[in-house]
């Protein structure tokens, strides 16, 4: 199996510049990594612990969804996905829920912060703790394990969160692995390295500080408005300036080269005006989320294009948590009656079925093909140019059977075709 | 709509005479009155609660299942389901722990007699309390309301979780329903006129006290066998016998006419011997039970049967679920991108209030915001270490509006950072 990382966004806002260079440009580039197979998901299960307004949740989700793409993240390569598109995930979240211990979720700091301001405010520590609040981290953890992550990048506050969910992993496959690991440990990874970028006062760049550059909302006159809003000192034109310690210099690093940064530091000494040196932000800056923002303003103005690769992304997903919550299901006990109880000849039972696999070729094509129980070829797809494609025709294929017009050669008789479709059916 | 009833069977064991007697067969010929349409689910998800022997979850339920469909349940006219085969319910599960205050989950019976359990011996409180007991009446009102249930027939101990299904219900229609009730406010009904079946012993029939009789395990020999081991005084054949508070006339009630009741006393009083009534119960229960003894052994003999009568429920129920779960998603936000937002719900936006906003950021301090309705920033607060110096502040603001000394930066004009704080006098 290859190395799994997952990354989960909560949709309740919009994201800015700081985002941008902190989380969505690296992450982007860590997905490129060989070896990796990425994980990318809008968490609006979790939006709706925080935000009772749907209108909110809904637009931001698009939003955020929209600018991951914009950003470079190639979801042919990645799984991009919607939380709420995976019914597996709250399924899950309710076996985890079924062996974890409560006193656990008692020492969770966002829990104990809440307890905290409720008590100094007089009032019944519970009084502003809803069961979404209490039970995050069993949901967290479902997310993490339905896709068996080896490694999930957080910031330090989610640290606690991540070895809830190795605690109830382990307990898990204790409890009902007879011997099996169902569950990989998940491993937080903090980047002590991450780049924080500072906003217009200096400070971190935060919607909390009011002192962000916007991403894409507003266009480039929004990032050339902000960039003009950037304190500096009040040296003239000509006088020299001390770089050091300057929130635009530290924006000019987050997009430059080494070359470019030092060009730019000894322009400042030898006298640059900060209006010239802000243009040359502002061009700069434009010059790498230009491009971006036009893709992201394409796919905001096309909602089903965007729909569509969020689909095409669930389908991927679920190709992996239905089967594995199958497996799941089955060891906690739901059965279907005509399963027998013991496991060892439930064993043989999952391994009688039907595969589909979705690959790659040299030609950088995309491919699919449908495997017999017990190997043989039954379907093999034609090229696709877009991995969603042949992941769209997947799922067709699971839930519609065979159709007619699905762009694949029939290797067997369509009987056996359709008896191996069938297996898929109600997943 | 007709009149919704919900019945759950948790399925951890197998039935046994009082259960048939208490609870199947008036359940089974309540589902026959007209204009009512009756659900009954094996509650497998509950199971997992009690019960971490897979084995045990997978018999029990089938066992289950098949006692239901024996005691003459017609699954054409009623839907008769697994918890475990609706998605939709895990996944309305998470809707409804977000509008769930922790703070009721803590006053639920269960729970605290758990903890009571633990504090008597000496232990943490939630030694011995998974998340899966503390949540479990979240479960419960995601079971219930995910068919409208208008009645839920339980016993006295679970009248409070039907009304914490009310309270769960109501908050979610207040805060998504913009003037629809999307749920139904269940009622609990405890069967007053309940026959509580003794037991061999006399005492309430129940396997914590080993006094049951079995409903069909062990076919009519067991049944003989237990008649047999019925606790009777030590009068001889030819003497006369009070039959009142003999647990072998009551067992006789459940099943006789009103003739045969006066008949079966007079015989007693008239000298009939205990082993010769024994003989004749044996005859009576089994004239009733023998026939559905037959269908319940063909049933469990025959479990492709048993699961498509099963599979066919699940489809029945899901023609229910599946629609509503996907206007109550709507509802809350977890749309499809093409779905555009209604400008009705944009327009009550819950920001028609100031808000203050408390946080903890990445270096580890606490931080508080006052926001204006329409999100513009007033106050920000400086660091803290503690989060109830946070809390503090706020409560002070709030009773006492812009104090001199508030550790905050005035983002806004006084007068209308005043405004803001003049909401929240009288909280």
């Amino acid at each position: 199996m290859p190395h799994r990382v997952l990354t989960g966004i909560t949709t309740t806002g919009t994201l800015h510049l700081g985002n941008y260079v902190g989380a969505i440009r690296p992450a982007v580039a860590a997905s490129r990594a060989p070896g990796v197979e990425s994980f990318f998901f809008m968490a609006d299960f979790h939006a709706l612990i925080k935000c009772d307004e749907p209108d909110r949740i809904a637009r931001s989700s698009r939003a955020i969804a929209a600018t991951w793409v914009a950003a470079g993240l190639d979801t042919d390569r990645v799984t991009l996905y919607r939380q709420s598109d995976i019914p597996e995930i709250p399924e899950l979240t309710w076996l985890l829920t079924c062996v974890t211990a409560k006193g656990q979720m008692n020492r969770a700091h966002a829990y104990k912060a809440a307890v905290d301001a409720a008590v100094a405010a007089g009032e019944d520590p519970d009084a502003n703790v809803s069961m979404g609040l209490f039970s995050y981290p069993v949901l967290m953890a479902a997310d993490i394990l339905m896709f068996n992550a080896h490694q999930v990048p957080v910031g330090k506050d989610q640290v606690q969160h991540i070895e809830m969910a190795r605690d109830v992993a382990q307990r898990f496959n204790h409890l009902f692995g007879q011997g099996r690991e169902f569950f990989v440990l998940p491993e937080a990874v903090t980047d002590a390295e991450m780049e924080l970028l500072p906003g217009l006062d200096g400070r971190k760049m935060s919607k909390s500080y009011d002192n962000v550059i916007p991403l894409f909302e507003g266009g480039a006159k929004a990032l050339k408005d902000a960039v003009a809003r950037i304190v500096t000192d009040s040296k003239l034109p000509g006088e020299p300036k001390d770089p050091e310690g300057q929130a635009l210099v530290a924006l000019h690093d987050a997009f430059a080269t080494p070359e470019q940064r030092a060009a730019f530091r000894t322009a400042l000494r030898e006298g640059l005006g900060w209006g010239e040196a802000k243009q040359h932000l502002v061009n700069l800056i434009e010059a790498q989320i230009g491009p971006m923002r036009a893709r992201y303003d394409a796919l905001m103005a096309n909602p089903a294009e965007l729909e569509a690769i969020l689909q095409a992304g669930a389908a991927k997903a679920r190709a992996i948590a239905v089967p594995f919550l199958k497996q799941l299901r089955e060891a906690v006990g739901l059965r279907p009656y005509t399963a027998t109880a013991t496991t060892a000849q439930a064993k043989v039972e999952k391994a009688a079925l039907p595969l589909f696999k979705q690959y790659r070729e040299a030609d950088g094509k995309f491919y699919f093909k449908l495997l017999s129980a017990d190997g043989t070829l039954l379907l093999q797809s034609t090229a696709f140019d877009q991995g969603r494609d042949a992941g769209q025709w997947v799922a067709r294929l699971k839930r519609e059977g065979l159709v007619a017009d699905a762009p694949v050669t029939r290797e067997a008789a369509d009987a056996d075709i359709a008896a191996a479709l069938a297996a898929f059916q109600g997943e």
